[in-house]
């Protein structure tokens, strides 16, 4: 069986706080989002690798980036470092065929405002508040397994209106308890590539514990895999396929009517 | 009556091209398409401006952008000279409501690409043949006035697959006598601005003298125009609409088994 | 000015039923929902009228239906005793190019389940819970001057999965004390006809009587009204638009591997 | 490996037809068009059945049709004899998930319209002319293995427009000889149904004697086959997910401006 080879990128900067809250997130994540999620994501269809911005390179070299089919994504307060050429890459490599998972705060990531071409907002709000998550779309690949409905007992608010492509298929859909409603996990297809939003996981709030939430990332992970058969692109046109006009384009120029 | 700011942008590199194939451009375009084309769209709702590439600012000044209600485009040869700071703030004013116009090989023009998020690549073939132009979407305002099906003698092909997002809503498909299709208009929206591609119109072959070609033109304008009422945008919750949860987050930290 | 003919439908059955139900929604609509919104929704550039089920025709003849721009359907306890032969009619009609607004309970009409294609079937609860309401669109005409997001102080819930074709463009979602969603306020094209679902207003919550909602439906009427120019509908190929090939196709059958 | 079961329904009157046309058809058909697919069709996880229009339940016993996992339809000049009992029942089938894989002349079927919800007229000429597709949707499912462009010799032209949802995702789109142009493989999804119309497929051209028309079928029936996993579905709130009011709703009555 040909695995798929997933590569978790964290920005991990929030885990490596000092002070107070650094201690925190510690607590939830000991030794980052990134190895939390390698380990509870194992499965024997997956090769599973990890990387930081910290690391060289950002952590994606061309070697690591060309043998990745789905890179998941989570970032937040560093999204300004990430480096314009390594987000061309990784678009490249995405249109090619790579899945890509975007995490929470990557709504905000140049990867992501890259491939939606919108700024991607939202309303938000940190006030550790219930959110129930509604499945909508409950026949679709990465709903497998998942109930109607569940709840986070504590999170960040993620509201509407989230202004991305009006292609994004809904899969789920969150309300709050403050009052706000989001599409929370959303699908884009762009070129080759399949990309997921997926809206909970806060560096505070212990989301990714969670073992539905672990199912939709492994669900996620399963969809965004590159499609087995990828025809030959070819640019240009092999000899045209068929007639083929040789006749001088300049008598164009006299049709300056074109429709009599 | 309030008009419409409409800026031309061309790249006005092979109008001015040395040469045999420059002299030809210029015996249909004297003053480049920007020129023409001004001249030709030409309504009492519309105040029309242009801009090439080769002006200071490239063409586009803060201060015009930031007056422009739709800006259109034309690129070809010379796409990587735009700056990316320019596309920056072309980008953040079609966000915020400027309606974009791409025309022919502005579909790799870095501001198609960025609003995209994909490489925006087609098949083509430069030869002079007939394309017949299908209108799909008749009671699409762009599509006022414009009959069923009509011909452009010779152009320059441009085919299938095209990968733009899968939102992309057809108003125009083309057929080639080589043998091709292509999606040849497109409309999508992003946050708050339109986008039309259409892609009729190479600088060698006569396209924009022809009258229904300028009244798509001129319909596109008009849909892309900016919608009247904007509410003000909120970048972040007022005071949160209802209940907001002031309790301590830690708590959250107890959850480990989130569904329990 | 050409006037936009409107036809408020209602099933008229709640507002004339007896005992104390009945007498408490007469306080709410005295003479039916239609009436009240005949009332409410008057303005220069509309001619309204209104029709119900228990009249002649269903309230809807040949001649009424032929004549009407943006049909309003509000409908609950009697969908069954429409006539397949009316909503025939009816989805003529807006294949044609007539505006349908179909209100709250109306998602399970003949009518909306026949444009749809399936069976538009949501969650619900009659509680009279607080609904807020999210403007995801906000430059949508329908939009036009409606604030980012407002509240129903009391509502029957009506929640998501709602089980509509994805390429319903999402202009509301609404948030439900209870812990509910759901896609509010939702556009479709159906052939040359617009159509607008949006959930609010229940019989017994005066939802109709607030000034918001009734700007919402007064901007859906005239997004729902036919666009002015409708081409020339050609159901046979006039005379081949090119070459036709008059050969006999009895030729086909030596084919039988084609791709040689 | 649980099999999939696909039921192959044919109207089977053409090939039937007395004179010279039915002995042509039934050259390339002899014992219809369902045998012919199949035999053809035939795969290790496929269980085939067919069934025809002139059979007992029109071919589709309540025991089969329930028992259907992907139902393919072919039909043309019997649309209206099928009866709407039965499209009811293979609709409510669809929408709990069995897949529809629609031929041909099908688009005009009384069970494809339903779906739809629009009439689906498209532009039609019968003159074997050559038909050249285009694979769109180069990495869907459904063009696994399939080339990026290939033609039919000889067939019947069905143009745009083709009045079906804007959510049709194309993945192949038709050029024909004669100047049209069609979406000719649209995918659509209803509730939890998948539907997919391919336009290829007269019963006078052998179209279905080709490998690459077989191999589309082939992967057309794996997609559309139902998702492992179905939720149960839950038409009432169970008891409702949170807080629910149980206050008496006559309250609402005092909220006439429901804004202060």
């Amino acid at each position: 069986m040909k695995k798929i080879n997933v590569t978790i990128w964290n920005e991990y900067r929030h885990e490596l706080a000092e002070g107070q809250i650094g201690e925190y997130i510690r607590k939830i994540y000991p030794h980052g989002i990134h190895t939390f999620l390698a380990e509870k994501l194992q499965s024997e269809d997956f090769e599973i690798k990890t990387a930081t911005l910290d690391e060289p390179e950002q952590g994606l070299s061309d070697e690591l980036l060309n043998n990745t089919d789905v890179l998941i994504w989570w970032g937040h307060c560093a999204h300004d470092e990430v480096k314009d050429e390594l987000v061309d890459k990784i678009q490249k490599r995405i249109l090619a065929g790579m899945g890509l998972i975007v995490l929470h705060s990557g709504h905000m990531s140049k990867i992501f405002r890259r491939m939606m071409g919108t700024a991607c907002r939202l309303r938000w709000r940190e006030a550790g508040e219930k959110e129930r998550i509604w499945t909508v779309a409950q026949t679709h690949p990465i709903a497998q397994g998942i109930p109607e409905t569940f709840v986070i007992p504590n999170h960040e608010m993620y509201g509407e209106p989230f202004d991305i492509p009006n292609d994004g298929k809904i899969i789920f859909m969150s309300w709050f308890e403050g009052g706000n409603v989001i599409r929370s996990g959303v699908t884009f297809e762009r070129d080759r590539g399949k990309i997921f939003y997926f809206s909970p996981g806060h560096e505070t709030f212990p989301v990714y514990h969670d073992a539905v939430i672990q199912q939709i990332l492994t669900n996620a992970i399963r969809w965004a895999a590159p499609a087995c058969y990828v025809p030959p692109r070819i640019t240009k046109q092999p000899e045209s396929p068929e007639i083929i006009r040789t006749e001088n384009p300049l008598k164009a120029i006299n049709t300056t009517v074109l429709h009599k």
